[in-house]
């Protein structure tokens, strides 16, 4: 098996790892970025650089385009015109309606891990990432079996999912607690005002609330903008539920507190699993 | 050293098993519940239960009112009415101001240590669950020594506030990332429709933010309304700031949201220090 990995960060980086590691796979890398790919190759996320797109996706039987959002279509573009006719091509960005859209060809399938966050570049990568983890892919199921199988290697679950449906759902469980948590970090720094007390103690539910918060500018750049109409009802939906729970504080409306907290929990279990 | 414990949930059952674990102190317990009161004999949160709150509080050198914030000025001035004086007694729930306003007596400081969320009851309740938290006082620091000496033995650091700004702080970073866990998921179950993905994949940043969805309703319905006022001014700043976020998307502003995501990762980390 030859696994190709186009921008080697902390996802093409423990794609890398887990394919060596767990598909005995022999892994060929390329990053714009030569520094980038001198480090991939001594931390031995790869067995083989290239400065050139095109020679390392040459005989690769699987593509993982893991560049940026904002240069996913040009990078899929470039490694399709040089992939086999056998080869699958597929990316990892965090929205799936762009590239799908812009891409039609069958040997390319749109995917997305939810594995990583805080942390960004090839130093956090590690073999285990994708462990539990589910990895979207955009279309109906079974069309890339090899694909599959090598995902469900790295200890993830492919799961098919409507490219409109994931960036939607995105917008919401994924791009709006991080601009969330951009938010209440600054809103955090205006409330303690000029008089803070010291050590500043938050609380756990702060720290969780904000652990994304300023994760790397030029990925999360590119992921707002890139699903911004979505990201934009979300916003706006959010909004809306706001003023609701606002309305139920201003009417000291104890019973519609209640009833409404006890209905997020109930939901988030029968999302998440109890206990999670 | 004896210490009183009114109210066994989570976190008057760990400030009994810190008292007892580390300053050797004979505690007494007392909850309008006697199955709680049973079960934290039983567990070891405490040296001995009392279905009368003046018993319990007979002889302490230290009271902790751990009731519920809507019960919380009542049980206080119980315990004021029966504790010597040379006593001191302290609350630890999550709002300052009102508590702090209704009670004038000299043996009483209004305290809240940032500790515990979304687990409750005595259960969970651990000695060591204070462990490098910060433990508001309300007021200036050094009034109650043998106070702040056991909370420093319970491995927290007493931390003078003012009332003010402790409840329209925890507004912002305890009682509004409360607000939004819940609102996330139920937009969540929203945005998946009619047809969700199987298994439906969310992603780490959804779980951190929604980890304190639905708390313990009693408890939370009582901190939401108690300190209504400064929670409704934390949503409708938040609401404000939501406004310029989606401004900048809709104007494709990418140096605006470059600046706003680096600006939160600097504060969080001067907040919170790094990698936190």
């Amino acid at each position: 098996m030859k696994v190709a990995v186009l921008g080697i960060g902390l996802i093409g980086g423990s794609i890398g790892f887990a394919s060596r590691a767990r598909a005995a796979a022999h892994v060929s890398g390329w990053d714009p970025d030569p520094d980038t790919r001198a480090r991939a190759l001594q931390l031995g996320a790869i067995d083989a650089q290239f400065p050139d797109l095109a020679r390392a996706v040459n005989g690769a039987d699987v593509v993982f385009v893991a560049a940026p959002v904002g240069a996913l279509v040009q990078t899929a573009r470039a490694a399709l015109d040089c992939a086999g006719p056998e080869s699958v091509v597929s990316d990892v960005g965090s929205t799936k309606r762009a590239v799908a859209e812009a891409i039609s060809d069958a040997r390319f399938i749109a995917g997305h891990p939810l594995a990583g966050s805080e942390v960004s570049g090839v130093e956090h990568a590690r073999e285990d990432l994708f462990e539990g983890a589910v990895w979207y892919l955009a279309g109906p199921p079974g069309r890339q079996p090899i694909l599959e199988e090598l995902i469900r290697t790295f200890g993830a679950q492919p799961v098919a999912i409507d490219a409109q449906l994931h960036d939607r759902l995105m917008a919401t469980v994924s791009h709006l607690p991080h601009v969330l948590a951009n938010l209440l970090v600054a809103q955090a720094v205006s409330s303690l005002g000029e008089d803070p007390p010291s050590p500043v103690g938050m609380g756990p539910s702060f720290r969780d609330a904000t652990r994304v918060a300023g994760s790397n500018s030029a990925i999360w750049t590119d992921i707002y903008l890139s699903n911004r109409d979505a990201l934009i009802a979300a916003i706006d939906e959010l909004t809306g539920r706001l003023a609701q729970v606002r309305a139920a504080l201003d009417a000291r409306d104890a019973q519609a507190v209640r009833d409404w907290n006890e209905r997020a929990r109930a939901e988030r279990e029968a999302l998440l699993g109890q206990g999670s």
